[in-house]
């Protein structure tokens, strides 16, 4: 899709982000310029795949572009922008956890592109569902990225630097907890010869149900039914188990105790 | 689909699991010939979806099933068992947590029809997909129902009494805790005024890269980096949430524990 309003963006990064945020802006119609990455090699790859010109040092930043959207980690924000002001664009970056203030202190010209999912390299994404949460210094600059954003996902909000910390906190909880919590239950099935492949359908269903509930409504298990001796008897199996122990019985706890102040069924 | 193998099937009750049960062997072509439940009113309405009799006292089943299937409370499988035995049929629960030697304490003709799934009443589940783990009390019964099973699920394990308990066990780990996290994440957005819609797509995403991918070469986040500058904000934005601080502490400490100790990232 071509549209009014291309833009041409150079991608500073070569990461999971950066990957799917150029793939998604190419495919939109944008032009991507060039692709920095400290490796060579990875500024490379990326570039090849969305038409753009590798580069491995800042001082090749092409003048073309007319944004740059930083997407490193995010301790090498602050250096990479202070590199790239000499340009007078706009410059963006795509971290949860940074506030904004760390570009506006450099440029008025900043604002904020942050993806609210998990990325791999190696799966696609649909983008288009992919929620994408725009700050600007500024209402110009807010509704600049807001279009842009709208190229490329139909789920855009507008987040400030406070909400958006809180968003990142609560992804940790939502993507990261859970993903561990699934390879805890892995290793039990391991111990005993069976295979993840069993809980796969568990998990996709357990995600599928609050796509349209919200989780306290399809809670289910022990622990919301209050149902001591299941319980018990699961501590009793996990009684050589000391973190999963500490797990369970914590997770377990604040079940029931939600479930008893009615902020979870309400 | 009519099949050779047609079974005539009682159910003892009309929760979640009875309900989609019930539902899955109708439409493989089973007849399902009556429908308890001590409520009345639950007995008829899954009955009449089913095409079945509802019945609400012990005293009314027939003998023109070949076997019961009890899906009731783990807690009042023994005592149903023990009111069926005399009509000598095989028996068989849906417990993940109970030992199927509950019914060979009763009877020879003993069997598990445990669905590893999360089932509602209110979400339709393709029935195909869910893991069906059967036990028998011999390799008639086990064989019988492997078949019955294979009618209603491509997805059909051979689980003993011990190996499932480990099973329903890890289940609370993927599907009852993942939901509560939702939950956890969820009210740290409405505390700043956001929507959980804004997670739908990444706990979405986070149960579909574990579909192809194992979950320790998917972990992300401030943890599994050891991103300790993040983790400390992080907990700093919990210090009003003892709750989810104790969560959040416990947690991150296993993701770098197991990274560090290459048991997830081997």
């Amino acid at each position: 899709m071509l549209n009014n309003n291309t833009m041409r963006i150079t991608i500073i990064g070569s990461g999971n982000v950066a990957t799917h945020l150029a793939a998604a802006f190419k495919n939109a119609g944008h032009y991507i310029v060039q692709v920095y990455s400290r490796d060579m090699h990875n500024a490379a790859l990326l570039a090849y795949h969305v038409g753009a010109e590798a580069i491995d040092s800042l001082e090749q930043i092409s003048n073309e572009a007319d944004m740059f959207i930083i997407a490193v980690k995010d301790d090498a924000i602050k250096a990479v922008a202070a590199a790239l002001i000499k340009h007078e664009k706009l410059i963006v970056h795509t971290s949860g956890a940074t506030d904004m203030v760390v570009l506006e202190a450099l440029t008025a010209n900043a604002g904020v592109f942050y993806p609210l999912q998990t990325f791999s390299k190696t799966k696609e994404v649909d983008f288009l569902t992919v929620p994408l949460c725009i700050e600007g210094a500024g209402e110009p600059i807010t509704k600049q990225l807001v279009e842009l954003a709208q190229t490329v996902s139909n789920n855009v909000y507008r987040v400030n630097s406070s909400q958006r910390k809180v968003l990142h906190l609560s992804a940790v909880f939502a993507c990261n907890f859970p993903n561990y919590l699934y390879g805890a239950a892995q290793q039990l099935l391991a111990e005993q010869g069976m295979d993840f492949e069993m809980l796969r359908p568990l998990i996709l269903e357990t995600a599928q149900k609050v796509q349209m509930h919200l989780p306290a409504e399809v809670q289910t298990g022990p622990a919301v039914r209050n149902d001591e001796i299941t319980m018990a008897s699961h501590l009793q199996m996990l009684a050589n188990e000391p973190d999963l122990f500490a797990i369970y019985s914590l997770l377990s706890q604040q079940i029931i105790k939600n479930n008893n102040a009615g902020t979870q069924h309400g």
